[in-house]
């Protein structure tokens, strides 16, 4: 498949649709969600009459709507297109087979997910390690140890390229075949901050960098916490290393437990402040751990578990699979689940082989979970 | 009171009739519980009749109880009055009044208690503080700002008297108004272990040496676990400052937790091996503390109760309070409660009048939670 142009024309028709629909102005995440649940589609609100959106958005909002879209959201959708000739470029529309279930779950989750590097690690066992910017040397060789243990172990690592603990803990997972994840505050074309930017580029190569914001999107200081979301959405735990009372991974832990996500603390002792931030989260109910086994055991990872590296950092399936996977979908729409009994795979190797035939305009995805092929 | 005879005759008859009873071969701590709750008293037991005993005990034991106390047993109750003759010495029987009531109300009370020094220390709210006899020295200063907090609270420290965390707790707690109390695994007459003697010397001066042993029982293993239930059955909660994995301190933990005791415990690195113990409690439900205030919000003790030292190491009431005492009691049987009412005072100085007097044979306690004055 790697041949095959990765924006056919029904994706990029697709692709503009989200791109207008999330740069149009007045209409937040939060109005986006409301329209796609009334609407089905961006291809269907743009599509709706203007009393049927108005009755939505009030009829200001309607016209501004079914206007064209304007010159800076025509630029936006010509570099995004651009950026996405790369093979390690990838652009996941909330919907999408790819797009991480456990992600779109999460009662706000973004419209659209800009991913460099390695995409088939949205697919793996993952785990958050967050903690302070300002944290002491053995917090951050903690954090590496257990990012290392964790990855070893194939679990992948997700965190936000900050400096402290979120760095340590990238660098930590880049060791084993987990690898990491790093959710960033800005574009995904741009490195923020500067002192992680060898990091970032690393990441960037041998793992992977997600960002629900468009292409070009400089750091401002809102979207940092908005991004925190993303970072446990992503997971299914979050592990906090070092945190000060009162301080922003309190916040992300807190919003990890409204997702449902477990919450682990790594204890200190009672005199240093970084300890103090994880010693109320305990309080509150996140599991004290001291062992990386213990995290382990709560994900129902087996510490033996070894998945092997993938050398591709593009890693979609060859393209006999998913020629293999065309064969077994036949011409009516089917379930996912059908499909991962009669496949020999996993759920991993099958949401990554449909994403190849999506996003090569091959298969569109249904509501419901179901797939169906399409026929040119 | 201080000038009256403190072993009257009626009060040695019944001293003898318990030290008969604990002393009796055959006849464990369970067993004299089981013939407490027959027969209501230990003179009652030897007041009854063979069958009677023997029902309970087979008739081999139902003998051995109606024979005459053993030389053995003659000697220490001799011993034991003569030991009384000091005034800063003392014997509480399991349903006395002066008795604490929360030990009393363990499944496996102590039949009789030995005391040396400020028996008013078993009226006072008390928290226990225990932990490793290998303690650090960062332990060892956090277990002694602990108790020295506590103690300036009001709050008796009670610990074990063991190296490490137990003496820096009761060092820390008598500096403090609320003062310690040292549980001891032998008799209430010897010092153990022989390092910790100054410190024992000065508790039985200034704090509170509490025995269920009887005088002269030299140090042997088996008793120091079984001291631990009355460290946590005197006190509302257990602090472990440091303890090692599958360490006693857990023990007694898990002894205080049956008991309904709350269990506090500090954490600390995840590198400390001392600390393991502390966070395997945490995980097991114990309340994570990092400082002393919220120790005292746990035990609804507020920070700025300041409780006046006693001066006297032996705090019994002044005659004309316990004349007044006499006054109100009248001539029926009366509830503690209601004379609590009637007098201007709190259950910590009634309890210490009421054992003033019973122990000068002027009233007796009776079923029910009530006392009588006995006319002579």
């Amino acid at each position: 498949m790697q041949d095959t142009d990765p924006t056919p024309a029904s994706r990029i028709a697709s692709l503009t649709d989200w791109l207008r629909l999330e740069s149009a102005r007045g209409v937040g995440l939060r109005t986006a969600h409301q329209l796609l649940a009334a609407f089905g589609s961006p291809r269907a609100i743009f599509q709706a009459g203007h009393d049927a959106l108005a009755a939505h958005l009030g009829p200001a909002l309607a016209r501004a709507l079914h206007a064209p879209p304007s010159q800076a959201t025509r630029t936006l959708i010509d570099t995004t297109l651009a950026w996405l000739a790369s093979p390690s470029h990838h652009v996941l529309a909330l919907g999408d087979v790819a797009y991480p279930q456990a992600l779109a779950n999460i009662p706000d989750p973004p419209l659209l997910l800009y991913i460099r590097g390695r995409i088939d690690l949205l697919a793996r066992p993952a785990l958050a390690i967050v903690g302070s910017r300002n944290a002491t040397v053995q917090g951050k060789a903690n954090a590496s140890a257990f990012a290392g243990a964790l990855s070893d172990a194939g679990v992948c690592v997700v965190s936000g390229l900050a400096l402290g603990i979120d760095a340590a803990a990238h660098e930590g997972a880049l060791r084993g075949t987990g690898s990491t994840i790093a959710v960033v505050g800005t574009g995904a074309d741009l490195f923020y901050p500067a002192r992680n930017r060898a990091l970032a580029e690393r990441i960037a190569n041998e793992g992977c960098i997600v960002s629900e914001y468009a292409l070009g999107t400089p750091p401002t200081s809102g979207n940092f916490p908005r991004r925190n979301r993303i970072i446990s959405g992503l997971s299914s735990g979050v592990l906090v290393i070092e945190a000060a009372a009162q301080s922003g991974s309190l916040i992300t832990a807190r919003v990890a437990a409204e997702q449902g996500r477990e919450v682990f603390a790594l204890p200190g002792s009672i005199h240093a402040p970084l300890a103090k931030g994880c010693h109320q989260l305990i309080r509150d109910g996140a599991r004290l751990v001291e062992t990386v086994k213990e995290v382990l055991e709560a994900m129902q990872v087996s510490p033996l578990a070894s998945v092997p590296a993938t050398s591709s950092t593009n890693a979609l399936p060859t393209e006999s699979a998913c020629t293999e996977l065309l064969a077994q979908l036949g011409h009516e729409p089917l379930d996912v689940d059908e499909l991962l009994e009669r496949l020999d795979t996993n759920i991993s190797q099958l949401s990554m082989g449909l994403l190849a035939l999506e996003m090569a305009g091959m298969i569109e995805r249904l509501p419901g979970g179901k797939v169906q092929r399409i026929h040119i």
